[in-house]
């Protein structure tokens, strides 16, 4: 098998023209396509509805293609969608395609596909969500042939968070929660499922694990995972990039950490893990090689970036996501020359505190 | 003469303790003192005041240091403010002091201050603006020595827009306007000013400008200024800062052109042309050369950056000066490791249209 | 014939459910559709997707049960949307259904769509947009029967704008626009059809109109026209409200012109108007028969309001349109007891400057 | 003694043009003033500094003309600032002074300031804090010589919250705090300044009061608090409005709850509490009899306003409280013609929870 990558512009939340073009013109077949993961222009908050709207967008081109409805689309592809072009960030989509291929030399980027059960109110932010990760994150690497946990390089998980009607009901159940406030609830919801990653990679050792270090004891932590958390969702929904002996095609995935939103050296060294060592001043044609680039932007927690205050979380007008957002997208678009990457926020157990992970896909 | 360049952190737009602290400790004597330029964490639009509660209360420390009145410091230390600390940008302030020195080896930093008659309100945004600006460089240039205008490398000016009493006086004189919109004519003014610049390092011909190109023709530009207009002033100021064999002391001057919010070369061509060659990741000696920069960032006029589609200038919620700083301050600070950068936006006649200047102050 | 008004309430933009139960239990046929007019909780600008995500959701609701395409709902029914929920202000639609019914004694809610032609660049803002509009507007008084100008209480128009690619399709052609500024056109084409409504309906002659005027002569108005303009339309839809001997039903339509966003007495007056005579403190039963409420807001053009300083138009962080529509909203929900009314911005000859449409269905 | 009431416009935060004209006049002598409460156009969050620019600008202006310096003016002189105009709110600051006068036949407005000592970081937001505004609030009333509880009809307090440094110092010295959450202490020190004077009134008693019910259990509460919390504060300040028997002039003052941000009925119970029964349109005459407004807005607690879901608490855009403020400030305006009135945020413990205080000063 192999993994495609194609990264299409959009023109606006509901502009699926780009894909369009790419099927009309036979580069992908629909029925190829496993995931899509992308930038919208919303303000990446609460009432960002440019998400949904993209999503449903492309449920609509893609489900007469495919013979299915359009509700059908989402149980055979990934939507994963972040809200908030600040900066020089540009929307765009990436979309994947898995087709059979010959394996190459050396090991290629492999996409494993994984889906917890549903879960309760009282699992999510908690242990029980903690292991349905890590199952599911195990299931993918079964997928993609991939032994070596140091060869996962991107473990993109959405799932759940808590919903005033889920708190509700819990109550009504007498089941204890993670809290009973919902926008906290997607703190717990973002580290379970980042623990769960690093559960399943072994990053994390299960005795260390319990309720209570949930959002709270912070050095524990995956190195490559990226969570996010949604009311829309019941379970958990895991894609995992790797590099596979059994997998074949022209791209191959890296990663490194930024230890903060400018870190010019982190981003260079998630290019070079993929194979691509980032001179100054990258030559066109290397740049032309970079497929896409994936990384979670922070404020600072104590409040200083290189020695020097910072005014994020002070800022009553602007989210401190959007200035982290703006900061971390331009500092990448500016080696590799491409606005249209993926940059979203909340590290819960993503890496250290105040640090961040970046992954890299980089055409061999 | 030489001119000292001190960097002070402020806590807040009222934080006056960084400079108390170098007086406080002999570091600067503060009737030395000839111009601030610093950052405040407002949002950098017409309802900013931090920048005049920063001028405030550098005047109330100052004041009874002098043995003036707070209203007299004004003219004697030039005050430069620009709100908005977007992305990782940090509030501070630029302290320049002048003190006799032995001349260098090599040309040095030299800054020469020059005010301007008050203009009348038809002078705004037009050719007279244009000469009296002119005419206060020239001065300037006299002051520091400087003959050959490839040597000055950063001229700010500040002046006067139209404001609604303005407009009224005008009109009950019968007076032409270049605009009678208000905020239009910051446009206008910082057109003016910066053509201004350029008539007087004669980087555009005298035979060239009549009113009718100010914020028209955008081709005729000056690649060192750096204009802003405010409804509060009378008359222009000018500092200009470059490099001159009749100064002493430890620092160059340099700048370059920036192409768009994310040129990291450009960056790196100020710094070179100030006398520091940023390899990949600067050695943190190096780093601790630089300084001061200063910058302009304008978002892209065709909506578009390195071939991707830009959204600043369609977003409803963040202005689009926000965006633009908060990604070349990050992509600044991410080459430098300092967030403590003056970043600005606004640029008419300054650069050609979408390219913006840079300056750096470099530790020879 | 007669009009049904039925508000339903929206829990996201794309929550179509309030209708789907309405036509569900019988309430409403979808075939008896003719209009929508509703408020989604966007920020109201040109980066406000929640419009275009509202109407295709209901276009997907309706085309399975009208057996067309979700393209084709939008030639039979008339989907109009103000985004922004400011304040107190809550998303909701307003339904608007036409059955047969005899005459009432006195003459009741009707409603006429007209269409123009699609229009030119160079016709947008204009004269031709002028003329189209006012000739829709007379076909739509001749669907309702309604004869006498005066029983017409409100039209809503919404027609296109100058896009950056109209520019320069006119360009090509060597045709002169109204504007070269694809945002400054929203206030010619908002204008030009507030003058084809106060022309169809005779509230201004013939002879006072010529391109010069249009959004500059501000004392030629319409007091019953409420425009808006999108890049998306090529021609104007217009909705005519009116009470007609002709139509039976239940409700009536009134209305009055408010002095500025405070202006109480002005609400009460279009509930006056209406049939509703609003003494202090509304009956629950009173209440209960104010079907629906449409108006405009707008920032005092003098910067004074009640003879105290405003600071919308100053403010950078939120836009003023935001401000007018938090404030008006809220005392007309003070007044109303429902926060569920359509309040919109931009008022170019839309009543004199500074005051604002506002009407009332009110339940006979 | 007679409180004398005046209130002044302010063109900007540091706009003291209005008070100086009153003290050039001879209509306020300087020496009498004892508070000062207004608004300023910021955005009312913790990055805005138009408050302390206004404080500042007030001692500037007094400090020469009392003898004392601008710090000194702080002991003597009781500043109150919200910051945030939103809607048709208008910068303006309200001038209190007490000078020597007969009595009235009937009671008249009555002030008096109260100062709690400094108190410790463990002590803020506890019980503590509530007994210490407690007994300042008893030694306001002892002040105004009002004995009876229900003739006091205002109580503004602020007083200090935890800020990092503190937390800091309280760890240090193993001292148990409140919260260790900077933002998060706002919350418990307004309910305990409310709390405190709850307990100074006697609308909670004491023996229902401990650490545990402050900001948890809100159905305690005082019906004429209204309380803010500011890092530069180290002790609490009270200012105590009633009616006294022992003071004379013009003004009385009276107070209601307002169920929601749209109560007109609860806007007109405040002025009818105060003297003057608002009938439908007010007559500018009565109008004029309004001399300040002061209430409290706050998002509904449910997310529902007169059953239609209210938007605030999701938008990402726009903080909740300057949408509760823009509405509140439209309906009490659209009701007394002024829209320079106080309006300010955060209820906890001020009236039950969902509903707020608003008082009235009217002339007699």
């Amino acid at each position: 098998m192999k993994i495609g990558v194609h990264k299409i512009a959009m023109a606006a939340p509901n502009d699926v023209s780009g894909l369009k073009c790419l099927i009309d013109s036979g580069v992908v077949d629909p029925a190829t396509i496993v995931a899509l993961i992308g930038k919208t222009e919303g303000n990446g908050g609460a009432n960002d509805f440019t998400r949904g709207f993209a999503t449903l967008s492309f449920q609509l081109l893609l489900a007469p293609l495919l013979g299915v409805t359009p509700d059908e689309i989402g149980s055979s592809i990934a939507f994963v969608w972040s809200g908030g072009c600040e900066g020089v960030l540009s929307p765009h989509a990436t979309v994947f395609t898995q087709t059979p291929s010959e394996v190459a030399e050396t090991p290629r980027l492999a996409l494993g596909i994984g889906i917890t059960r549903d879960l309760a109110p009282e699992e999510i932010g908690r242990m029980a969500m903690v292991e349905a990760v890590a199952e599911a994150v195990r299931d993918c690497m079964d997928q993609t042939g991939i032994t070596n946990p140091q060869e996962v390089h991107y473990v993109q998980v959405k799932g759940p968070l808590l919903t005033p009607a889920r708190i509700t009901d819990a109550r009504a159940r007498g089941a204890a929660l993670a809290t009973e406030d919902p926008n906290g609830s997607k703190v717990f919801a973002r580290g379970a499922m980042a623990l769960g990653v690093a559960l399943g990679l072994g990053e994390v050792a299960a005795a260390d694990l319990c309720d209570q270090v949930i959002a709270r004891k912070l050095d524990l932590f995956s190195s490559v995972a990226s969570t996010s958390a949604g009311g829309e969702l019941k379970n958990c929904e895991v894609l995992l990039f790797g590099n596979s002996p059994a997998f074949g095609g022209d791209y191959r995935i890296g990663h490194a950490t930024l230890c903060d939103v400018i870190d010019a050296d982190g981003v260079r060294a998630a290019l070079a893990s993929a194979g691509l060592v980032a001179r100054l001043g990258l030559s066109s044609a290397d740049a032309t090689r970079i497929a896409a680039v994936f990384a979670k932007a922070e404020a600072s927690p104590t409040g200083v970036i290189r020695g020097r205050r910072n005014t994020m979380l002070s800022d009553a007008d602007i989210n401190y996501e959007r200035h982290a957002r703006a900061a971390l997208g331009a500092v990448i678009a500016s080696i590799t020359q491409d606005p249209a990457i993926f940059v979203s926020g909340g590290t819960e157990h993503q890496c250290a505190p105040g640090s961040a992970p970046i992954a890299a896909i980089v055409r061999a």
